[in-house]
């Protein structure tokens, strides 16, 4: 099952965090950038594959460190198509690295959209009898608000394809409280009120490791929170974003897991992508900017390990 | 300002009323298919150009009686990139056509990535120095669950573009309640609370008609909840899906409008684009299927009159 394979490979290279692949241009090094215009010009299909020959060597300076890579759709559907189609490639090529891909799409619609998003995404596309495999992310992030026959078509294709989904919780910015943290009559939070539903939705999905392919998305951000909820949601695997650039320190994630240091996956994108631009990792330059990004991903491990001990 | 535009135009044709863009290969005619696929093979290019063929027919049928259409990049986004090329080509196309373009796109992300989508979507894209326009809708719908932060990049960019957007408040779909009618203590329910978020929001970008650019998806499949949102956000246009084949009647949606029958913009997407599939119409035929939905959108615009009246 899919969360085992994320399990195993967390506890096999110890090391529970995730590596967000959310270019932008900033980040991208400049002889990339000009090797990806002079091939394409100065235009999205250029920044374009700027963003996958970035990709790709940051991929390969980490594939033997880290369990898993988070792609963020929002900075490839920027580019239109060509980003679409340059987020598929990174999808591939991680995934030819033996990483676990986690697309970060937010996805959230009525039954019958749910189902065209959940085809493409992480089941099958027939055309006239063909099938197809399109996007073939491992794990997406979805949005609970529509409610949960908005997220059965994602479930059918977790079981029917061994794929997993992290439903959208508790998220990290800075106002996610206005509309999670509202107190229900009776009843907890709304953020609370989306746990369980999501713990009742993860019971079939369950693993040899005791955790469902069907997670949650918790932000480091919110410590209160997500200690409560690591208690609500035992056997819930967590997607912990906002680690680092947004403010989440070791400690806060620490709650995250239980005592055996298993139950989540943190996200750091900037932290480690565009490590070389960090006073930290300057001394790489940016010709080592994919070094750097593995330093930094070793020290995110240790301090990570650190603080879950 | 868009939103004058949307309610001028519907004023003009006497039609509150978007035909949904949502192909599926089954509505698609099989000469259509076929053509498509000689040129692209059996193929997720092939079925991409299958769509955008049948989507310019359509078109073409009702742009002079319809005041929107209204894309699901669901549809699209499950061929990949083709699939997206094809519904910028969709958008483009129908704006050619001098129609509003309502991308329903449902995206919702923390500030710094929902950036990326308003850039994509409704800004713009910097690339070195030069600027490009990608999706170019004049609406797109968003999703509330990430709070108010997360909705301030595309604010920003209705004002600064001329854009809007419909926010999600009470979703069309059997099981919206399971979150969005959650009683919060000494307040209404989430819905409520959604929309009055959105109609603080509002305020700044309102118009010659008395609404802002900043509007509100409410299903019309919940008429006491649409109900109680039309009063308490008198200023918010509303988007009202759910009409049609999901359930919802003449009489359900008139409670959306004010009582000089502006405030909504109701959408049917399989009832108008599949109308030939209908009983009603199948003596259209496969070849007449465009004639079949300018037919069908004819027949739903009279209801919606008779019933606003």
């Amino acid at each position: 099952m899919i969360i085992d394979k994320l399990i195993d490979e967390i506890k096999r290279k110890e090391n529970p965090s995730v590596v967000g692949l959310d270019p932008r241009l900033d980040f991208v090094p400049g002889f990339i950038k000009e090797e990806a215009f002079k091939s394409y010009g100065r235009s999205l299909k250029g920044a374009a594959a700027a963003f996958l020959s970035f990709n790709k060597r940051i991929i390969d300076a980490v594939a033997d460190i880290v369990p898993a890579v988070k792609p963020q759709i929002a900075m490839y559907e920027r580019l239109g198509a060509d980003g679409v189609a340059a987020y598929i490639d990174t999808i591939n090529y991680a995934k030819g690295k033996n990483l676990v891909v986690i697309g970060d799409v937010k996805r959230g619609d009525v039954a019958s959209t749910a189902k065209a998003y959940s085809d493409g995404h992480i089941g099958r596309v027939r055309i006239d009898g063909e099938e197809f495999t399109v996007f073939n992310e491992d794990f997406i992030t979805v949005n609970p608000y529509l409610g949960g026959d908005s997220l059965t078509p994602y479930i059918e294709d977790c079981e029917k394809y061994d794929k997993g989904v992290f439903v959208l919780v508790k998220t990290s910015n800075p106002m996610s409280g206005q509309i999670q943290d509202l107190p229900i009559v009776d009843k907890g939070e709304i953020y609370q009120e989306v746990g369980l539903i999501v713990s009742g939705l993860s019971c079939k999905l369950t693993g040899k490791n005791g955790f469902s392919s069907i997670g949650a998305v918790v932000g480091a951000t919110h410590r209160e929170q997500a200690e409560k909820l690591r208690r609500i949601m035992p056997s819930v695997f967590f997607l912990v974003p906002g680690y680092g650039a947004q403010g989440g320190s070791a400690e806060d994630i620490a709650v995250c897991f239980n005592d055996d240091g298993i139950g989540a996956v943190v996200n750091s994108s900037r932290g480690i992508i565009a490590a070389y631009k960090n006073e930290k990792y300057e001394a790489f330059g940016e010709t080592g900017f994919a070094e750097a990004a593995r330093r930094a991903a070793i020290d995110m491990k240790e301090e990570l390990v650190a603080a879950i001990k």
